[in-house]
């Protein structure tokens, strides 16, 4: 059937729905060339303003996801269970994660992307193990997926090239910040790694995409309801990105911080996230019941078994696993400062926004797609809200290799944290859950 | 100063307001294809959900209007009055009003438009007079204006060309319907005229493109404040369009209409606001007060000095004047079909669109911009609202030379009477004004 687009445009301009074949028509005539980028970019505009419904999400996620190749892992004897996180400032929760799901026996094959903006991306961090690569061919992962349990990954150009162009023309057109458009953009990609279960880890706070409690609920069960009429079982968890996760902000040293929780030590936030997470993906996959989940993902710490299959996914990869076995053999920046508090108190404040915007300063992370990031520089967060501190007392060491930049990383840091006098709230840091 | 069309998408997607030089850049960028047509039509339906300020409104109009040449009438010695009209059905005004003004001493230089959709065109309309052309070239209008008075002319290339590629951006895009780009499109090809004052007749109801008295009282506001910023009298009008106006529609039945009240007869409803227009157009000119205007506009019809310029404008712009002596030389169609009233009572519904409709079926409009039009064919119209009539008296006489195409309008003919068993309330014709 052929649509006139000026009369789809209008109908969603006027707040009408989308007929569903229309919806796919839409999505198939743009991958075609065959819809004009300002035919498309005005009508997400109108979206932007007036939404989707349920009936119009399903058929333009779906038909997204088929706009390219969907990953072929029938031949997995596990089941595949995935994970996505919204993004966040110190989010290395994947890093561990992956391993320890893995070695309860549930294949991950993981997606994921670069930093952009105040966020970091898992890519990013893996390459700063000398030699990791993350440039896997979707041929390569049900191979791999049998072997290890679990690939870490980049985008190819094959899986949704429908998401690719339609980003590009949301980011260049002010038509990002649409709760529907989001939702297909990252279900589209999650559910073409064909999984049977998928985590969502929907981050809330001044360094998450979603500032308030309110949009994130909604962006949770807009996911969950298109998993759902996908036929996948998909699980959302709302957590805080008030202030970075963990203590370190960066490259090299998340990966450390990574490899501490994988041997059982590191912050107790990273900690907690990564095995309530491991058990809800073992919960996922049907492996059993939420305390059982949570103590084999804990057993798999102390055994040891996680780190193991950090260690083969790391070769496997290209990487070398003498740096994950001692990671004092990460790069390593050459000068460190320190900010110290300016006065006696409790932090009340240690934002994740401005500590994400001096990583980008500081060269750990990306203003634009283009930019280059330096592993080895990067932030070790010594003040977190609710602690208690002495004037004096370091909040922040910053590793730098170049002093303008150390300037200023510091001048958006010199913004983040607050010392109060009261005992401060520290809320919680899993803030609810959607299935 | 250099801005990011990007942000300034986001500004207006998010109900800010666009700085004045921001606005000036955007138009002068886009003219200069620096913003592609993707970036504008995101910005275009930002404007249709957000609007414009008028501080927004004035520049983008001021940018529009000297996106190229305007008319340069410095050297014509009378005042200058313009007259636009938002479209209608039936609506041949502009042809017995220009005479009528020129005639007492006020240069008209008329920039008008051709048929689209459910509206008729002045162009069209001049043009079923043998030889007549529209295509004046912008150096010749102040000779002619000195000569004769007026002139009646087509849009061309160099005039704004700026609102021509944003126009046609907007009908490719579902964003014409936004009061603050129709009233910018407006009146900045009514600017580029170079007057000393500006007329604008609103028209509202089913046949206009304003519905409802709320919106077309916005769209006149907002257009009188725009000329006001730029230094122009305007003065606007709101008018009924939910019946035709007159009796004929089509294209030479009108010009036989048009000549008819220059002769001092036709219908009373296109004679009552001919005149009233003239007088509002002189009062622009600072010529006289509403009362003494009046009477000259009668005067100028009566003394057949109206219809003496119409002669000479018909002459100069390569028409045969001998049609419009005697209109019998018209087009004529070889058909006649007429319509007849399937039961006694009061007309209640004579209505405007169903009729435009009709008449773009029965070949006397254009549904697209390349359909070509028979000047021959038209409706006259034998009952209006309030008329008492019996079964079997005719509604509408449809002159046609296509079989099928009278098929189609009767289609949509017969769905534009409803008669009713109560004495009809007929509204007023003129709604309002706006200074």
């Amino acid at each position: 059937m052929t649509y006139s687009i000026v009369e789809l445009i209008r109908t969603k301009r006027d707040g009408g729905s989308l007929p569903p074949d229309a919806v796919r028509w839409i999505i198939s005539e743009y991958t075609a060339d065959r819809i004009p980028d300002y035919q498309l970019s005005a009508l997400l505009m109108a979206i932007v303003f007036n939404g989707m419904t349920q009936d119009e999400l399903d058929p333009w996620t779906d038909a997204m996801l088929h706009s390219g190749e969907v990953l072929e892992l029938s031949d997995v004897a596990m089941p595949l269970v995935g994970k996505h996180s919204t993004g966040g400032v110190g989010d290395k929760i994947s890093i561990p994660l992956v391993p320890i799901v893995a070695s309860c026996g549930v294949a991950v094959p993981m997606i994921s992307g670069r930093g952009l903006g105040h966020t970091g991306g898992t890519l990013d961090k893996l390459e700063s193990i000398r030699g990791f690569t993350t440039a896997i061919h979707p041929s390569e992962f049900a191979a791999q997926l049998n072997d290890i349990g679990a690939v870490m990954a980049g985008q190819t150009e094959t899986l949704v090239p429908a998401d690719r162009r339609i980003y590009a023309l949301r980011d260049a057109t002010g038509t990002v910040p649409s709760i529907p458009l989001i939702s297909s953009s990252i279900m589209s990609k999650k559910l073409a790694e064909d999984l049977d279960g998928l985590l969502l880890d929907v981050k809330v706070g001044s360094g998450a995409f979603m500032k308030t409690i309110e949009d994130a609920t909604t962006l949770a069960k807009t996911m969950v309801a298109i998993g759902a009429s996908h036929g996948t079982s998909v699980t959302a968890i709302l957590t805080d990105m008030s202030q970075p996760l963990g203590r370190a902000v960066g490259n090299a040293n998340e990966i450390a911080e990574a490899v501490e929780i994988l041997r059982g030590r590191g912050p107790e936030d990273v900690r907690e996230l990564t095995i309530r997470f491991a058990a809800e993906m073992l919960v996922l996959a049907g492996l059993s019941d939420m305390d059982a989940a949570t103590a084999r993902a804990v057993d798999a710490v102390e055994s040891g078994a996680a780190l193991e299959v950090f260690l083969r996914l790391t070769e496997r990869q290209g990487g070398d696993p003498a740096v994950v076995e001692d990671t004092s053999l990460l790069p390593k920046a050459t000068e460190e400062h320190v900010l110290v508090a300016p006065r006696s108190g409790v932090v009340s404040r240690c934002d994740a926004y401005q500590i994400g915007i001096a990583s980008v300063r500081l060269g750990a992370g990306r203003a634009k797609k283009e930019n280059h990031i330096d592993p080895a520089v990067g932030f070790l967060i010594e003040a977190k809200i609710g602690d208690e501190i002495e004037r004096g007392d370091p909040l922040v060491r910053i590793a730098y290799n170049d002093e303008q930049k150390c300037s200023a990383a510091l001048e958006a840091l010199s913004q983040a944290w607050e010392i109060g006098e009261e005992p401060a709230r520290v809320g919680p840091l899993i803030l609810g859950g959607i299935q």
